[in-house]
This record gives C-alpha cells, structure tokens and sequence, in this order.
C-alpha cells in the first residue's frame, strides 16, 4: 500500500510537523535549564543564545532522526507496529516534562507560572492542532489514491509555503521581501535537492490531488503556526507545563489510534512486540526532537523551524554519503546551493527594517 | 563527433558570449536611432528606456533563435558549411554598421565621434576579444575527451558564475551582496532548468574537464567584459563605428576559418551551397542579435546580458510548448522559479545603495 511505503518517511518529515502531538518539554539538558530563567519576553544577547541553541538542537536530532531510518531499514524490515510506537513517543515526552517540573519545583517552588493545574480557559485550545493532525493524517491515507509516494515527497514541500502564508496571517508578522523571496527558493531548493527520475509524476497529479495536498499543507502549517500562538500567549508559562498539556492530548489521540488500528496486534502479540535496539532509539530521538520543536516554538518561530528541518534534511544526505555511501546527484547540489542562499538571505533580510 | 552535436545549441548560445567576434550596430531601427541622441553617458529617464528596450530586443531575439533552431532541426538537417553562415552573419552586421554610419552622416554630417577613421590607439585592442573567442573555441574541440555533451551543457553556466567575477574585477564596479547572490541563484537556476536524466555524468567529469571548462568560462566571460570595457572606454563614440571596427575583426577570423575548414566544399559547391529559407532567417536573426548585445553593452552591462540571455532560455523552453508541443519538466519549473526570484532580488538589490 503506498500510505505505508512513505510511513517510515512520514514518521520523521512528520515529527517536524506533528509535534503538536507531541510537544513536550524537559529541563534535563543545560540548554534547557538554562531556558527557565528566559521565560517568555527575554530579550537580548542571552535569548539569541538560546534561540541558536535549540534550533541547532532540532536540527542535528532532525537530521540523526533520517539516518535512524535509514539505518533500521538496512538492518531490515521492523516488525513492530507504528500506533505503539508513536504513543510512547507521546509518553515519553510527557514523562519527561513532568520530570522537568518536579525538578522545578524542587529548585524554585511551585509558583502560578509553573504549577500543572489548569483553566479551561487555558487548556480548552490545546486539543485543536492535535485535532488538525488528525485530519490531516485521515487524509494522507486517501491521497495515494491521486498521488504517487514520489510525487507526494513533492508534494510535501507545500507545506513550507502554507506555514510562511499562516505565520503571515495568523501571527500578523511580517517578513521583509526579501524574506518572502528566500522562502519561495527554500521551497525550491528542498524540492530540486529532492528531484529523482520518478519526480515528473507530480506534474500528472490530477486535481483532486492537488486540491488534497493543498489541504494538507494548510492543515499541517495552520496546526504548527496555532501551536506557536498558544505557547506564545502566556509567555511567561513554563513551557514543560505548556506542554504537558499538549501531549497529554497525543497520548489519548495514540490511544484511540491503538484501539481503532491495532488491537489485535497488541492483545496477541504484546505492546513492545518487534521492538529492536535501533526502535528504542528512535523512539527516544523522536522524543527529543519533539522537544526541541516545543523550544523553538516557544523562543524563536514557525519560520526558524521551517528552515532547520530543511537544513536537516540537506545534512542528513551529505552524512548519508559517508555513513552509507549514498551518491549526491546535481539536483542535490544545486538544491542545496539554493537553499543556502536562502538561509543567507532570509539572515540578510531581516536586519533591513532595523536600518 | 562530440563538437558537432552540440555546434547547432553552439551557434546560438554562442552568439550571446560570441557576440565580441559579432558585435555591430546599426541605426535602421527607431530604437537604435533614437540611441545615437543618447551617447554615452546619458542619463536619466530616457537611458533607462532604451536599456529596457535593447534589453528587451535581445532577449526576444536570443529566444526566437532558440526556436529557429529546433525548426530548422524539425525540417531535417541542414547541408551548409557553419563557417561560411558565420562569415555571413560577421559580414551582414559590418554590412548594417555601415548602412547606419552613412545615414548619420547624411543627417548630422561627420564628426570626430562618427568618423570612420581610426587610430591604432583606438582600434588596437578591438581584436582581443576575437582571440579569446578563438582561443575558446579551440579549446571546445578538445574538452570533449574528458566531457560529454549533456555534461557541457551544464559546465557552461559557469560563464554566469566567471562574467559576474571578471566584471567586478575588470570594470571595478560593485554588486550588492543581494545581487551576488541574485547570481548565484541565475546560475543555479539556469542549470536546474536544464537538468535531464542525463545531467549527473557532470559529476563525473575528470579534473581536467573542469579545468578546461573553468578556463573556458573565464575566456569567454573575459571577452564579454573585455568587450564591454573597450565600448564604454569612449562613451561619446558612435557605437557603430565602434562595432564596425569590432566586426571587421570577425569577418577576418572567419575568413581565415574558411579557407582553412571548409575551403575545398565552397570550392566545389559554392558559398551558399545548402542554404535554405530557416538558414537566412538564422542569419538574420543571429545579426540582429549580435546588434542587440552590441547596444546591451553600450548602454546596459555584462550582467544585464546575462540575465537576458537567461531568460530567453528559459522564455524558449515555454514558447517550445506551444509550437512543438514539449513537455516542460518539474525541474524546468523550478529552475524558473528560482531565476525569477533572481531576477526579482537583482532588482531590489540594486535600490540598496540608493537609499
């Protein structure tokens, strides 16, 4: 079936996407200690720090993330099922922000800004990007019937431009022209770097395919830009709280998804049945990048996460070649030469309105 | 043999960096004439007019040859000697520089600026760039030991990449850093426009095929900066006159290629053996364009030209659509993409220092 040849594909290309299910927090790692004194609103030398920090952070555990891939499938076909594994993703991540929190309170106390209790008020809006991603993801399995799994890697990078039209609208932030341009060639770049024979089938995807990946990208940018928005709104909220929240709805949204796909699986064969090494590691590494996206959100942006998974995804075929001998084709050089410039423009653009 | 496969695409995608051996002028249309009011350092209003209009006619012109090109393949192959059509297009536009010097003398009488006569102070740099085409073109007979053509499609975007060097070394004027990379991005695109299947054998191009092709860009990217800098040496010049010298050059070169190429066929056969109708209408349009560029570099510069050039390959591919029914690839698509978003920041580059 083609929704599970790109699964494997999905479960990474999407972490960068669906960490709204699974945003989680920790304060285990210096970085992240550090990011508690930082709440919301601090500005200067010390959150640029911060910034560059997780974002370096989601990018090497993005790019290790592919290689983690890349690697199970060499060492053969994995026999566990994607439900289980995905719901200790999310657990994980919450045990992890609850284990951040304890050692909060223990060093600060509980405050207003750090306590887990909740309003509604607060807590009603978390469930929404779970919920987007979940249509999304009802959906993915009906494109294939428009779509081929190499057109819809294409495909897939419409996301970019719908997160940076969201970014726009919702957030009302502007980015300079010249940002706007870097971001149209970060979208062609990560294609070009992306282009291989079968590529051209995008150019036959009938309508109806193009109007469903054209939802997807909405629902996916809309999801990551609402998730920004929340975190962003109480700023001075400890974000392992924040996100706490979050995940506790990608645990019961995983739960359902186990009930509904694979209870027969589990019952018979076990929870952690086919669970090798290399799964438990990604599992972790998806954890961790989750965590990272939930700090980039919470001390950069959408757009920064945009372009450090691209970037990821460039440094995961460069290392690629020495891990696993791959061959870089010239559409990958080119690509990645336009998204470099991209990255640099994007950097050049945004000291013009401080002039 | 290698060479002759690629001579037709040669021919025109030559005559744009050729264009030194072919530069000439002429005062027939209301464009040019109205040129000859606006010497050299004009300014202003009406110099950004006729740079938009020369720009305009080359671009036009370098595009239709494209096509005229693929039609004249369509029609079968043609049987005349490349040397003599050479000749002829060296020879029509000596032919036109002059038509345009004896109507401005006519109107506005001879003066120092448009008198025919010459020092050798002035015309003994003019066949410099003649060689270095030579010199070129040489070479191009013997990189196809170490590269093959698709490979020497893409190599020769490197002259992008060595006009925009050479001419902020030679002509000493600056690009903005949104400008340079405005070039990178022309090159990049322009290569990803043309990628195929069979596109990646660059990569394997041994170290003495990119020697060769770096030496090659820089030769030609030389002469067309070269061209450009003995142009605008005496701006008050008539520009026809300035070409007539040029291409009194040419018309030698290709004399001499004659008699030592293709002297026994026109002995046989005669000159004009083969020609058809599409031959004359190449030569015609090769002339008009050499006449384009020739004002291009009066009146614009080297990167004005290339970016022309650019995208009359790329206006090429689409027109091609419609007349021969080609299907445009999703690389082409993004190739255009990003020489857009070149030509986009070309433009808002240059606004910079203004403000």
């Amino acid at each position: 079936m083609e929704y599970r040849r790109v699964k494997d594909q999905e479960i990474y290309d999407d972490l960068s996407q669906k960490d709204v299910e699974s945003l989680s927090g920790r304060t285990l790692s210096s970085a992240n200690t550090s990011g508690l004194s930082y709440t919301g609103g601090a500005k200067g030398k010390s959150s640029w720090k911060l910034k560059s920090v997780v974002t370096l952070a989601l990018t090497l555990l993005t790019s290790s993330q592919a290689i983690l891939i890349v690697w199970s499938k060499r060492a053969g076909k994995y026999e566990y099922s994607v439900t289980t594994a995905n719901f200790s993703v999310e657990a994980l991540k919450c045990l992890l922000s609850l284990a951040a929190l304890v050692r909060t309170w223990n060093r600060h106390g509980v405050t207003d800004d750090n306590r887990l209790t909740t309003s509604f008020d607060e807590v009603g809006v978390y469930p929404i990007p779970a919920v987007l991603y979940m249509v999304k993801n009802l959906l993915q399995y009906y494109i294939f019937a428009y779509v081929d799994a190499p057109a819809y890697q294409i495909l897939k990078n419409l996301n970019i431009i719908s997160t940076g039209v969201l970014y726009r609208i919702i957030l009302k932030k502007k980015l300079s022209e010249i940002q706007w341009a870097a971001f149209v060639l970060l979208c062609a770049g990560c294609t070009t770097a992306q282009l291989n024979p079968s590529s051209d089938h995008v150019l036959q995807t009938p309508i109806q395919g193009w109007m469903m990946a054209i939802v997807m990208a909405l629902l996916s940018g809309f999801a990551g830009v609402y998730t920004e928005a929340i975190i962003k709104k109480r700023p001075s909220r400890n974000i392992n709280v924040q996100n706490f929240w979050l995940y506790i709805f990608g645990v019961i949204f995983n739960l359902v998804a186990i009930c509904v796909q694979d209870y027969d699986a589990v019952m018979n064969k076990g929870f952690f049945h086919g669970y090798s090494f290399i799964t438990v590691l990604m599992i972790l590494n998806h954890a961790l990048s989750g965590i990272a996206v939930s700090m980039v959100m919470k001390y950069a942006d959408n757009i920064v996460k945009v372009y450090s998974t691209s970037v990821a995804m460039l440094l995961t075929a460069v290392v690629s070649v020495f891990l696993f001998s791959f061959r870089l084709s010239l559409a990958f050089l080119l690509g990645s030469t336009v998204v470099s410039v991209s990255v640099y423009l994007h950097s050049i653009g945004k000291l013009q309105p401080q002039k």
